[in-house]
């Protein structure tokens, strides 16, 4: 019965888009899925009393807390959900870690490689305690690309050959759209680089199940200086007066190769017109290719290179029938899911590690394998976009724990 | 406040796919939106009490209720929502309606005119004392569905020429997939034409602002036999033992003529292979053309006449910005919904329409004119195809009530 | 050697946008394949003596005759292509057919059933003695159209249960472009049921191997009265002084049974805006289904029912490899071809089927099939819609001819 | 009067895949368009005597010579179209430009940069006596790409900040598919970056009207043995026995910096399965978007960033109205072209040119330009992927002719 599985209090820290997306998943899945434990929405943690209150209520969470330490300290919480910006993960997740409590921490794990080493040292220390932690990439969770890691993983397009990898926003395409903290170096670690292409280079590497060993980068700022934010509410403000610089990168591109010999094209831009959201992922192997776009997302493209050469083609699968990656769990077949269901199914494939005493993927050794990257590219651009080897082992400076 | 909005007690008949989909929607509503009164999730009702619990359990409802006509005498129910099987809907309908309870009653409203009349009777009879109907065609809810509704009023197509419109399915193209309830004419009062045929009438009729006046068609049944199903679980079950007669029709093709003058053309069928939920509607004007595909489901295809020839073309609309129906409550621009957030825009629209004291839309004379043209279809396809006028006046045969 | 060959005299009657064509055909077809016979272009004829000159030399023919019945008559003349308005065809091919010479007729075979069974009473009384018809429904000759074919030949989509045919144009959907002769009925015969609607009935039958043997019709004229055009030059002209009536269908639709016990849906409209020339088919059958549309028309969408759930989708067939029909002749893989093409693969199967000593396909029975299905739905129109069966003998007034 | 015009005779040099292109565009060309100059199909030029005269009645031309000379040598030729192996460019356009011949040259202008610079020389002295040379980038012709490229001139997408670009082929993806000409290094000069990445380069200079200036980028080999073919015939051979060294990359990637400061990526490959002739090109400017893919090659897509945010979307732009470059000399609307008829405009465009006594393009300059890029990308991969600077003057080692 539900009513005797163990409760696993959670503690979410911050209540903005992440938070809401993650509020959503704390409360669907367990609607849908049949979890070991059950999460209880214990308390959200915010500096502002009057805004938390009010997210609290909106969002379905018992309890508030202005002070993120508090969270980590209360003994009705057992796993701490870290939606704050980026600058705070480190200190979070390692505070979390160190209390014992579960982490999971939205993506990029951290600002700085260091930071990402650090937070990987952490949870493999504290894995040895049976404490596990977990970074939220969860487009990895969209039916159409864990059917693409399925794919290759059965071996139906064989060796990989070509990753192209395109993360393509439009929200600052505008010179005259108001600067966010997302703009903020200081705040965001880098632009559409860590923001956007973080994604991009987890789902190379989670589709192929390769890494990216090495790469050739540029970071390009296109308007340098833009109108100070007015208010930041959401991706999009409304604009102040004054006018303040833009200490990011606006578009990323990169070439790589994969560790099984690929060859990889990235690309990351808030620039691009008319594309929403545009994540697209194509894979060609030896013996067939897989193409995605976030834009249709419930659609995964397949080619079979062994399809008879008379009716060979791309295959427009159609990700929504119950033989599909989460889907038996939905509704009937070509009733397709929306952007938050990845959230949902993150919380399933955690809590669901939770429940068995495993480590959750993505583990935060495949955030600090992303942060690399992300850190090796700017690395090569800063240096005429010299190939720059990628660090693979999973922790560099620190004692080597396994993870997983 | 939140806590000082007046709460609406939700009573719902029937847990299957249509309850699951409502109860979702009940529940993740509120986070959203902000609503003139606050559900409350008070009782569900079944036959199978063991089943009942669990699925009270599961979908978040406080009580539970073997018999319906108990849902509808509660004091703490103030809106009985109606999931039911078709063969129900009228007498539940009425029992709610003159108990004082609003009423949300699934599509189609009833399985034959005659009940969908009497049931518009009850509305308007209940209408005059404040107690209001409304039937589920959720997809009215799809934002690309909202936003073409929109454009029609606006007047960016001009004169309405053309409409078509066609559900195709494939979950029976397989002869050997087992009977269901609806294939049982009895149960479900016809096959494809009631089921999906139902939702296209209503969308070209919403989508336009128009009424369909004359229809011709025809419906056929491929499979006349089918082995019965083991067990009825959602859309598709195993096979059991024996077979069973098929006594509804498979598909479904008419022609029509709008109210407005225009010539449409509808289709529905469970046997076009590949083909999971699309839904297509495609609107010709005098100014312009609009297209949908719910198989890619946040898209409006947009084709506007004045443009320059030199660059004119449809529009692929991504129905995912803030200025796009109901979409400023949900994620940033280029973060699309999926099949179930009509249910969660239906529980929107229905509960701002009661905190207002206005008709929510469609009504069940709006229910009523979609039986109407499916009733037309059938009698023209009886009647060697002849060209078949559908009544258009909210009701024929009892004392007309305004109901808007 | 290609000296060596018998050569085939050709006269065509016509110049404008189809005799345009039918040059380019005669032209290029030997370039690109081995015929059997080597077409000479021998003779054009027209009314006007100075346009025809011009058309002679820019299309390539070598006399100019200002007299059909001259081409008919001369004795380097062994095969007549008719490219003259439909009120014409009979005339002429019947003459042409009595004297001997081989007949390609462009579609619609004539302007009515009773001239259509005429000329197909002279192909067959003609193919007794050699002399062969041919009608020119070019869209078979698409690759993605003569795979369809094939495919539906090899079983792989079992039995036919659905065809959606559509052919959408937008060319008068302005409601002041001028009349051309394609409005007036006495020239054109229809409007758009036989202008393009001919086309879709063709197809359907083709790519299913079955015949329409029922229908339920509705024609439709939106605009009644449209400006005169100052000159009439392809499919748009300018307009002139004065207005004139529309005296044929701006559009028809109507249902339909197939042979095989399938159920079919025709609509052909020149009032589809953006929609420049959407020749759409759909046909699902018990195995699988199949989709095509011109403005992609290197492609071909097959679905196979038999693939594995887990990849099932619609493959996008690019028509653009060797083994597709007529490509080994042009360029190398994903190369497409354009329009014209249709009409170089006419003149290879009618050189083909010449120089063999059959008879090409379409022939005028099948022609006539297709004029017999138009009439059917214009009587069904204009008897409300009633279902009306069409005759599928090949000649009913007159004696049978076996003629393939 | 046709006969009139000052005619032009050709000299064709190859007849394999090229020539029979060229081929076809020098004899269509005239049919439907108004040229200034009539060509003269004069002699084809090849080795194998009796190849030769088969190639020569098939494709249309007077006469052969089976050594390259004669044909630069004869008074009856003014213009000499090279249709020969890279290796062979420089020697023979050099050679027909200081015999005062007109040159058409196959892309890649020449297999090294110290070729097409010397190449570019000849032809910048021979422009100053009015002899003309072009090289031939053909699908600048495809409707599409000229529009996309007027629309860029128009400011429709204002400053470029975006280009992606990409040439897919699949045709080497099976490792057993035998060695050609065109894997072969001292014959093809590169693989995929001269053989397809060149003509992405070359339409991303069109389009944008801007040049490459640096590049970082990595060659790429997958299979480095094959078998040996047993003929050469078109693109694919079949094997023969033995096995060879592959000596060109199978793939190329490279980020690149345009002159109006915008960043892109290119990306070339003959081992996309499924990607038969994907050329693809998006670039996202300030005020718009473009994009196409030469696999639907009658369609571009234009976003416009000024359109109303409701009903803003990437338009599907057919590219087959009258108003369409090219296409007023075709079919009506809707009716597509193919792949060769970039050849036939490019056979328009050059007698335009040649009439008007100007600079017909792309000039030698710009095919160096193209080469100067791909030089660059093979420095850099050799180099360690290190940002590379192109050289942008039209020559940098000769003295200075202004080509236009």
């Amino acid at each position: 019965m539900q009513q005797q599985r163990p409760r696993v209090g959670v503690g979410m820290i911050g209540y903005a888009f992440m938070g809401a997306a993650h509020s959503q998943a704390w409360r669907v899945a367990p609607r849908f899925f049949d979890l070991p434990l059950e999460p209880e929405m214990t308390v959200v943690a915010g500096r502002d009393a009057a805004k938390l209150e009010r997210a609290a209520a909106r969002l379905g969470w018992r309890d508030t807390e202005t002070d993120w330490r508090r969270v980590v300290e209360r003994a009705d919480v057992q796993l701490v959900d870290i939606c704050a910006p980026g600058d705070l993960h480190a200190e979070i997740a390692v505070a979390a870690l160190a209390a014992g409590k579960h982490v999971l921490c939205e993506k990029p794990l951290a600002n700085t490689v260091a930071e990402a080493e650090e937070m990987t040292a952490a949870a493999a220390a504290a894995a040895e305690n049976g404490v596990l932690a977990m970074v939220g990439f969860t487009y990895r969770r969209v039916p159409a690309i864990a059917l693409a890691r399925q794919l290759v993983q059965q071996g139906r397009i064989g060796t990989v050959r070509h990753v192209r990898a395109q993360y393509l926003q439009d929200w600052i395409a505008d010179e005259q759209a108001p600067l966010s903290w997302r703009l903020d170096k200081d705040r965001a670690g880098s632009g559409a680089l860590g923001d956007i292409g973080a994604h991009v280079v987890d789902l190379a590497q989670f589709v192929t199940g390769e890494q990216v060993t090495g790469v050739s980068g540029v970071l390009r700022t296109f308007v340098h200086e833009r109108p100070v934010a007015a208010e930041h509410s959401g991706l999009n403000g409304s604009a102040g007066t004054g006018r303040g610089p833009v200490t990011v990168d606006d578009a990323a591109a990169f070439t790589a190769r994969l560790s099984g010999g690929g060859l990889a094209t990235f690309e990351a831009t808030r620039f691009a017109w008319g594309r929403k959201n545009a994540i697209r992922l194509e894979v060609n192997g030896s013996a067939g290719s897989l193409a995605f776009d976030f834009e249709d997302m419930n659609v995964l493209h397949y080619f079979d290179a062994t399809d008879d050469a008379l009716v060979a083609g791309f295959r427009r699968v159609v990700v929504t029938e119950p033989e599909h990656p989460y889907m038996a769990a939905w509704w009937p077949a070509g009733h397709g899911l929306g952007y938050e269901h990845g959230f949902v199914h993150q919380v399933v494939d955690l809590v669901q590690a939770l429940g068995a005493g495993v480590q959750p993927e993505p583990s935060f050794a495949d955030g600090l394998a992303v942060q690399r990257v992300l850190d090796a590219v700017g690395r090569s651009s800063a240096d005429s976009s010299r190939w720059t080897e990628v660090a693979t082992a999973p922790l560099t400076a620190s004692p080597q724990h396994a993870t997983s």
